[in-house]
């Protein structure tokens, strides 16, 4: 057990995030890889449910890509991926319909309510909260679907009434068709339309760095305009790119910080949001 | 066309029925056996928001049976009941799961969507909904459960916000296992707790039969006493059971009326509530 | 009785309507010569009700000429008219207003309670909802007024309360004299300041001719400018100058359209909201 | 003009009473006795006007007897009273709701409008607000009434957006027949569903006499009890018989207190109301 | 006692005050020279609570440099000026506080309640209502500020909820610094920030004159550009000029109009807000 | 700088506290003797900021005997004390109010606003918030007074307009006239009036003791019955006895806990409240 003059250190530094936080809208992707155990899983509820104690409304947005290819196999179906997108056809829609909001979904709606907050799960189809289109000009991805509105009353009245809003990334058109979204896509587009004050995402590597192999070179901060100068000179390894987008996205439209975190670090969420660590990247305008 | 008079006609003999149901809501269980066709299903969606529009609040429960089995058989998993319960086991629910809530819930919500009303679907364990614990002493079953509670406050905020709930008929407890539930049952119990006015079972028979081989001999209207009797002496058959069920739940706690109507005749929720036909079996207290 | 397929039809005919016209303000004038029975007033009262009951916001301004006229023969009073205005002395205001508000306006309002839903009555006096002032430069007419403000916080609170409101077409000015308002204009004027969607006149001719002999001449539809071209001809008939009048002055202050209609034809309002119908005369912008 | 000495004691004798009635709802029977000149009209319409600014909420119930016997005289109709009340025919009944409805009734909104709060008349019609039924055991009276419920919606309504409400004692039933109310009774029970804190009858005497004929035998103050023992006694003037009932009505459903003034003195109101001075008879439980 | 008739008249003759003041807030700087009686502090008292009851919201600022004064005599500390400005150390910031917070603010406080409407007494530091900064360029006035931001909030909800506030102007900074604010120039800010309609000084002289020794020289109303005019020209008495500046600050940031009274006059709020005498001296744009 | 685990952990540990405590009010006595440097105000002015920004509604109660003391001194007037209660005459009645309203309270709240939440200073004349009466049979002891009642409106809206409000234990009574009022009977009074979950007296002692010689021998938990026992066999010293008694005031009135802290300890408030230590002495019922 700590002394308690440390433990009373570490709420006084814990104080003026608080404060700063206090009131404000945080979206977090919480990314299918950085969901790798049950603790780690716990770990973040715990995180997000000590956000919404403290005044801070979290809106969770997962993906899980891991997940859908391993029913897809049990399914005998073989996963197909052009440019790190996944070619859905309808069948395949289905199962990543069928994984996002039928397992992973509630999962977490229910890891949520375990720790003392009650969260609602939703989908891209419940009061329309994702309008989308197809992808064009990507050749025959099938079902795979852009942000095209984000129309965010049900959200809005979930946080209002204190439910701790928990999204899967699907889209649907005027007609009812569903649309595979990128869930780190999404979640920029869902920081903005929401006027966010911070959208992180949470994943299972540090940040950017300089120089991927050197593990010393993580880059603390950097701006709008560099990520994309790095974007343009191929500096951004594949898997980062979508969270650049959906960073830029967010922080265009008046979100004012992004964050990539490791989330398969215990309490990361917690870390960068109370105290004076500097995890992960940060990215600002 | 039809001649004006008519016209007039059909909508004066509409007009005591929307006073009465005026601000009445309405919990309409719609069984997995009456989603026939995709026909059939506009069909349903748009009396349905004829009802929201006419200032009714309809809830709708649904089930899905026939495509749980479907998709146990997809991965090769048998499906096997106990007195007409499912056998239940942890990949079972995690199919009835992804089945119920990632594909037939969502189905739904986007047809009423594509009719001019929004709607949202959830799962009991969104805000907690449907509190369930594990059915007691029927041997080997598994996650099936009864219904504990009803937490009425997201359903009820949805609809005060003009929303059309979709509930898929999954429990969970309070450490965050999920239970399949009967949605017969969960739709009595919801229209208990909502005070809902009525609940209808949409299925795919006309109602209850005096004689069950003889289809002139349907019941139009019988007392919770007169089916309480017949449950006794077993002249009610093995699928009606638990619609009779989730009536006598939903009278005995100050619902008005439950009706047993055959879901797969078009417009049958629209002739029942706005027309003097007088189609299926209602039950009374 | 109807085959339970043709009420199906109908009532799914009349969904896109409802749709359309859900929480919309609907400025209705009743005329005097469109109150010839019992049944028809039953019949329009009947109709108003269902608009209500299906989420419009149904507004009643009636006038009552005809009864006016009939009560100052009783009163042995010769009624006096000038370019189809009448010549309204002391004496005679105060008989309009005795048989308006007194009268028509009390029959319309038990009429309308009847049948479910509630309904109050008032006149330009109340709340100062029509503000009038005296007509310039026609000669000695007395207090027969045009308005000059309508305050509609009164009528607002009525539709907010969901009372149906019915209106006299009588003003006051600020000292509190009482004005003689025709009542097309009036409700033109009203439809106009509640920015209502839709103004529609109930008369006992079924719409505008081309020719007005030529009973199959009746124009479906036709706008603003074509309207003033042929008022500037002549080509429109004293009685519905007054009508059309009012429809312009509401369709230039951002009512979408008005309608001419034959109120002695049963359920005439119903047929026209509620079905594909094409009755009377449109006239849009 | 006043010493400014005087002027501030009167208003500081004003203070406590204005203190005592903030906040409170007073019924104020307006007899068609004491409309006797249009000054004394202009004197009570002012009264009624410092009331609500000061913080009360003043609600007027008038009848008009005199002015419907003047117009049954013009309209050649013989006046006929029972024990009273006047025989009403469905003839008389149409005059008597077009003198009180749009003649009496307008010209007091109007009175009110112009010094400056705004007012709405209502008849009992008006959101069905005074329901009646007809009188029964007094022989051929007619369409005279009882009232038998207040539906104090519409009132309270107008109350809470500051409108003065001022009411015909028109009664209605539930088929839209009118009935003739008298005016004392229905003020009685209008301040009893409202729960007013007091009920004042402003007629052409000065209040209850001990000896009718002696002037200075002025009764200030009595109980129910003694009034009721008086009426037994034969005691009470015929005309002030209905005030005392009205007065037993609101005082026995909870009305503090009743008074009954002189409206033929100027300001009778004022000055019972915000000064020391005890004019008129306090009934009191 | 007053005769009836000379009531109704004043009564009548406040009336269209009330009507013009009703909702409306007024600002009352109460000066430490007019507090020269408990007779006339309860004058005061009561006109203020009358105020309140015919639906004004007075604000009270109040200052006391003679009791502070008197205070600092009792600690053996002498009070010093520059320019009419009283030098403030740590020690006699206290010492203000003490006196015009602990003491004067609370009998003031007592005072109103005492006479039947509620009063809160705050302080600049109170939900940081009256943000300051020391005045500079002043030589070593030690704790002497300037207002730099009225924050409404806390003033605002106590007129909302009733209370009428009374402010002691003491300042705050952002470090929580004390300073001692001029009342009559905390008066003229707080009336414009809370656009008020009218800001009244109560002091010990009638108001301004032509000629100061010329009692008969009072200016009844004079505009801003005529002040300014005086005050360049040094017409304006030392005493006034914080007063006049005062009416400045609130006049050109919307006020309407600002008063200076004698408040060592029995009533004379009253007598300026509810009749038509023309005391004191009248600030308009 | 600690390391990141600890930091989670410390969070995490307070975890299940906020949750607890969210939405609940608790009363905090913040006692002269507690008030011993400015860091150690400091320490207090931060928990309790701490507590508000996670959805705790502290309210602050505080005395003032120490510096009341010295300021009568520098004033040459000499403390005396009857059985532990200041013999308030009406000058040091006026002292006390001086220096807990102008003083103490207005540091407090400089103190709270400085670190990030505003807050509000009143006394017991307030919004007439603390209604007291003068203490009977205790011979010559001037204005020291019970609490007769506590108005808990006021400290309700501040609370609902997000201020912390800070008390000063002066009462008045209906007259006006200010009473000295023990501060931690005060407090217990306020807590039981407002419904709070808890009651923590701040002093300058660790706790009850079994042997008060004996420091080891502090009692971590004890019961209403236990303390009345003790009260009884005179087991707590006289300091105690009034932090008991507004214990059992709170806890009998449905207060669940009651604490007396050493608030000379740095962060004993958020210690006692965000960790499992068990510092001080907790009361149950």
């Amino acid at each position: 057990m700590e002394d308690p003059r440390v433990k009373a250190e570490v709420l006084m530094e814990a104080l003026p995030y608080i404060k700063e936080y206090h009131g404000q809208t945080i979206v977090i992707k919480y990314g299918g890889n950085a969901m790798v155990s049950e603790e780690l899983k716990e770990s973040v509820a715990t995180d997000i449910v000590l956000m919404k104690l403290v005044g801070i409304s979290p809106v969770i947005v997962h993906g899980g890509g891991p997940q859908i290819t391993d029913y897809m196999k049990k399914l005998s179906k073989e996963a197909q991926f052009v440019k790190g997108l996944r070619v859905t056809d309808a069948e395949t829609m289905e199962i990543v319909q069928m994984v996002l909001v039928g397992k992973i979904n509630k999962e977490l709606v229910s890891l949520i309510n375990r720790h003392g907050c009650l969260s609602v799960g939703i989908s891209g189809e419940d009061g329309r909260f994702i309008l989308a289109e197809k992808i064009s000009g990507e050749g025959e991805l099938g079902f795979v679907g852009n942000v095209k509105k984000i129309n965010t009353k049900i959200v809005e009245n979930l946080i209002k009434e204190n439910f701790i809003p928990v999204i899967a990334s699907i889209g649907t058109d005027e007609r009812g068709q569903s649309y595979n979204i990128n869930a780190d896509l999404a979640a920029g587009e869902i920081a903005a339309s929401l006027q966010a004050n911070k959208v992180i995402f949470l994943t299972d590597v540090d940040g950017l760095y300089h120089d991927f192999k050197d593990k010393s070179s993580l880059i603390s901060q950097i701006t709008i305009e560099e990520c994309e100068e790095r974007m343009v000179k191929g500096e951004i390894s594949e898997g980062m790119i979508p969270k650049i987008k959906g960073s830029l996205i967010a922080l265009k439209r008046g979100v004012e910080r992004a964050h990539i975190l490791n989330g398969t670090l215990p309490h990361a969420l917690l870390l960068e949001i109370f105290t004076d660590e500097g995890i992960g990247t940060m990215i600002t305008k």
